[in-house]
């Protein structure tokens, strides 16, 4: 949510002459993205996001995510691409760190969406794994099953702290996926299409940005990830049935779920939940409250967690 | 450098029915201004600038800053103008905080002057010294030299670990500046013209921003301010004498500075030297090491006082 490595106008001058897309004319630093420095730049040929990657991203994943970025928008997703400097390259230097230069998207995120919404993201995703199928390149999920206990072990006696119920539920839902269906087909997908990754504007999907936990797992993990993220209240406490319905008919436009994927979702689900949660513990235990950082709220992952582990498919489909 | 304030999707359409100017099509906070909350905004008929005043802003000073933006856009400077809602308003409520939209210019902050830059910055100045004759109404400075005894005070012993000069030096400032020229002549002006609150475009200034330093101060002190800012290395330890004689010229030819100003060059400078050292001394002390604001150092403008307080009008001239 900052600018962490500032960036001259000077910088920023001998930077763009890598690129044949003329000279700068505005150039602001956005408060977006929590791992990396963001820039808002318009040049007299376009607009575009300057990101330079702070050493919390991995450097020798920047390459994955970049060829995944272009797959995507050479086959006419809504994705933003990279954009190649003169030497066909997508990463720079700038400033000691990694840096990359994005096409712009316009379209705003939604907060609370409606049933429309999550039938064009459905739409979208599908679109995205239909578009994936041939991406072959694999980058292992940092945050799959397999940290899953370490990251709880890492919470520890916190948990409690956060809330009593929550040691408990934790380890229902290590429990629940310890069986983790790992013979579902997997591809090359988001893994966090929440809403402020998605924009829209006029009902329309217009941009999928922030891939940087894009990874190669389970397809319908990623299902289950967006539903977790739009089918609920954002507090979790509400369930919304015609959102979740929404979100299947859209995804059902465009790609849809197999047998065995509809019947593990519940499983899924939990996965996405647990997952989620943990790292918002850890988040919250380990962010100072005054940090300018936004500390997420861990009990909204602890009420959608108790709901998925009672859920069915239906449930989950908005049946 | 951050967004204190979070917006949604819906806060802002709702915002943004009360005024003329159709709906959005981008929307993304910015990192800018240590004291508010900024975000970009782009819709059907144009672009803006929302801001949300944290409380550090006092309120009750918002419809003068307003007033004189409004002013001098009505007068054709480049500054950007606060936008008015259907009903003629400049200042609205959103999340509990006073809000308003600002026009959004183009052009990109220098950090290291060019001479010819200093020209264009020092005429811009010399307009706004000019267009604010007719503005009446009063903000008294409160960073002025009536409250800087208080901020050494407040500074008290930590100024010598920050530096062993400091103390000797801040006592030296407040000496040389207890006789105060308060008989020069005074309008509203900016009085942090900083490099980062000018946007420059192929030489051209197109927009003055920031205001929210600005108050009825001594006008040659506006331009202490600017020559402190533009007329040194970033760290203070060179001078720029070339910058100097072009920001004089600069201002020349669109406002000029009388004979009791020029005289009084030296004292204004030590003012302006001193007032930035101590907010920085005093931010220095009182901000964390680990906060992701970016801690501006003060040693930068212990250099500038030690120069000013040896200077006389023709080197603050570039002579």
């Amino acid at each position: 949510m900052a600018v962490y490595t500032p960036v001259g106008a000077g910088d920023l001058a001998a930077f763009l002459d890598r690129y044949d897309i003329g000279h700068a004319t505005s150039f602001k630093g956005i408060a977006e993205g929590v791992q990396n420095s963001n820039f808002f730049v318009e040049t007299t040929h376009g607009r575009y996001i300057l990101t330079l990657y702070e050493p919390r991203v991995d450097a020798r994943d920047l390459p994955w995510f970049l060829a995944l970025l272009a797959h995507l928008a050479a086959k006419g997703l809504p994705v933003p691409g990279p954009i190649a400097d003169r030497e066909g390259g997508f990463l720079q230097q700038l400033n000691g760190r990694p840096a990359c230069l994005i096409a712009f998207a316009a379209g705003v995120s939604v907060t609370e969406p409606s049933a429309a919404e999550c039938r064009a993201i459905g739409a979208a995703m599908g679109q995205l794994h239909t578009a994936v199928s041939d991406f072959t390149p694999v980058r292992a999920n940092p945050l799959g099953p397999a940290g899953w206990h370490d990251l709880a072990a890492r919470c520890g006696d916190w948990l409690g702290g956060i809330h009593t119920d929550l040691p408990g539920l934790v380890a229902r839902g290590l429990a629940a996926t310890a069986e983790w269906p790992v013979s579902l087909p997997a591809a090359a997908v988001h893994t966090d299409l929440f809403t402020d990754n998605v924009l829209l504007l006029d009902g329309r999907v217009t941009g999928l940005i922030d891939f940087y936990f894009a990874c190669t797992e389970i397809r319908a993990y990623d299902y289950a990830v967006t539903h977790a993220a739009w089918c609920f209240s954002t507090d979790g406490a509400t369930y919304h049935t015609d959102r979740a319905a929404a979100l299947a008919a859209g995804y059902a436009e465009t790609h849809g779920l197999g047998n065995a994927e509809t019947a593990a979702l519940p499983l899924l689900g939990t996965g996405a939940a647990l997952r989620f949660l943990l790292t918002r513990c850890y988040d919250w235990i380990n962010t100072p409250p005054d940090a300018l950082v936004t500390r997420k709220d861990p009990l909204a992952f602890m009420r959608r967690l108790d709901w998925y582990l009672a859920a069915t498919p239906a449930m989950i489909l908005g049946q």
